[in-house]
Order: C-alpha cells, then sequence, then structure tokens
C-alpha cells in the first residue's frame, strides 16, 4: 500500500468518525490504522481502525467501512491453550451485513469481491442497523461487509491478538507493508 | 426511588444519549439503568446506565451523568480468586472529573457531596475531557463526578459484577429499590 493511499484513506476516515460525533485524541487520530492486508485494493477488502484499548483482560476498538468495503473472513483461534477471541460488533452508523457459520441465507444483501470469491465459505447473514449488535463466539469463521453509506462498528471484545487471526485467503496477511 | 423519578431519569439520560447520536434499540431505551444507589438523592449521587454487552470475558456500557452528578467512591475486588474488575473510562460529551488513589490533588475541581462527605477518602485527580480516557486498575478506589454540563463516558471492562463492588459508604447498596 502507498504511503498516499494510507494518508487518503486514514482522512476519510477522520470525516466519518467525526460526523458520528466521536472525539479522538490527536495521536489516535494520526495513527488511524489502515489494514489493506496485504491484498491492494482497500476499497473493496480492508478496513480502517481505531484502537482505545487492548489489555490482557479486554479491548474496545472503532471499526470504519468505506461504502462497500469488506473485511474478509477470518477467525480468531485459542492462542496457547487461551480461549480464541470473542467479539461483539454494534453498528453505530449504516448498516452492516455480517456473516457467520450456519445455515446459508438464500440470496445474501452482500456481494462477494470477486478478485476473492472463493475465500468466502460462510453465508449465514446477520444484519446490523444502528443501535443493533451481534456477539461471535470464538474461533467462528466471520467476513462483513457496509452498505452503500459506508459504517461505522464499535468492537468490545476480550483482548486482540490480530497477528493470529487465521484469514480464509492465504493472500492475506495482516500486518501493514507501507511503501513511500 | 420512586417509580416518576425513575422515568424521568430515564427520559433525561436518553436526550443526552441521543444529544451525543447514539442510537440504541427500542429494548434497551426501555431498560436505562437508573441506579441512585439507595441514598435517594439522584440528582447529586447516582448515575444513569447503559449495558451493551456483559460477557464471562469483557462488558461495554455506556455511563449518563447529569449535571454535577457524583459516582460514589468504591472498588471492584477479587471474587473467587479472580482478579477485581479493570475499566477503561473514555469520555465522550462533557468533561469528568475522576478521582483514584494516589498523591492528593491541592485542590480538586469536583464538589465532594455534603450528606456523604465522609465517604470520600481519594483525591488524586484525573480531568477526562471528550476523547480522553484512563483505565482502573482492579480492587482501586475511584469515584467520578460531572462538570457542569453533565457528561456520557463509554466504560469497556471485564466482566461486571455490580453486586459485588465494595462501597465506601456504607449506606450505599448497588440494587435499585423502586418504590410506586
Amino acid at each position: 500500500m502507498k504511503r498516499s493511499e494510507v494518508f487518503a484513506a486514514q482522512e476519510k476516515a477522520r470525516q466519518i468518525l467525526a460526523g458520528a460525533g466521536i472525539s479522538l485524541t490527536s495521536q489516535e487520530s494520526a495513527n488511524i490504522e489502515v489494514a489493506d492486508l496485504g491484498l491492494d485494493r482497500l476499497a473493496s477488502e480492508g478496513l480502517e481502525l481505531v484502537t482505545y484499548v487492548n489489555t490482557d483482560r479486554y479491548c474496545a476498538k472503532e471499526l470504519v467501512l468505506f461504502p462497500g468495503q469488506t473485511c474478509p473472513e477470518h477467525r480468531h483461534p485459542s492462542i496457547s491453550g487461551r480461549e480464541g477471541k470473542q467479539e461483539t460488533f454494534r453498528c453505530r452508523r449504516g448498516v452492516v451485513w455480517l456473516y457467520v457459520e450456519g445455515p446459508s441465507t438464500p440470496e445474501i444483501q452482500a456481494k462477494v469481491p470477486k478478485a476473492s470469491k472463493n475465500y468466502y465459505t460462510v453465508f449465514h447473514e446477520i444484519v446490523l442497523q444502528p443501535g443493533e449488535q451481534y456477539t461471535i463466539p470464538p474461533d467462528t469463521l466471520h467476513w462483513f461487509q457496509a452498505g452503500p453509506d459506508g459504517a461505522l462498528v464499535s468492537e468490545f471484545s476480550s483482548t486482540s491478538y490480530d497477528e493470529f487471526d487465521v484469514f480464509t485467503d492465504p493472500r492475506i496477511h495482516r500486518q501493514p507493508v507501507i511503501e513511500d
């Protein structure tokens, strides 16, 4: 990902957060995480994050999704015998289509990203409007996509160990690589 | 606490939450918790809460404080060998004066509630403006008060066991008693 692309995405995320009335410290604002997951098609697959706190007991983040942007399918496995991450997504703005393990919904509302369609395998649809939330059990495959206006999602969870997330798409690496 | 007082406080809390752009489900809105802590002086001591989620691993709440309203001094002890609650207060609106164990601040900004002044014993001041946060270690005495415009605070924490909170004021009971 080019540095200029990171800056542009951060600025867009800042506007969405400010528009939702969310105050950030200047340090948080300057360090909004832009995750293209190594796929280099941020507009369709990726997300933007502000991590408020991540202790050895709990974590809280804001997730920003641009219109139609998708967080690819992944799960949070156990690590060294410690149960995988449990997380609650609470929609704040926009609509979020969330997919988890379970009976497939016949006609899902999200559009599976074409370039990666073999790596989306769970299609049990949960629709989250503002004020609605859903808790994902540990080690459960899930992916989610914002509706046409983008979305803002608060994530409350047990401790995050992002580097241990298991993505279905083997091309994905969670840690960003930024080029000048 | 009279039921009519609970309803009035819920309505005030709803307005503050809506004013901050926070969407609630109709069930959450109808069940905003009004905690007068058995002291029957809600305007000076007490708080209003929406608990989004409280699993066996983490918890997330919104805390509403009316202008000058104070959450009395308490701590979260270990329970059955499990470490006490760790919590992060993130100010969203207004200003919050938070007091924790540590060197006393010479001239604190909060006004200790007169009717309970013997039960406030820690005076290390932390000022939280919107976007600022502070993490309170387990089993640490703390209390907090909203500034003149009230405040809205997001609380991210380990699991809440409110019924085991230890308040410095022995007259306090955490569970509400509502009279018709």
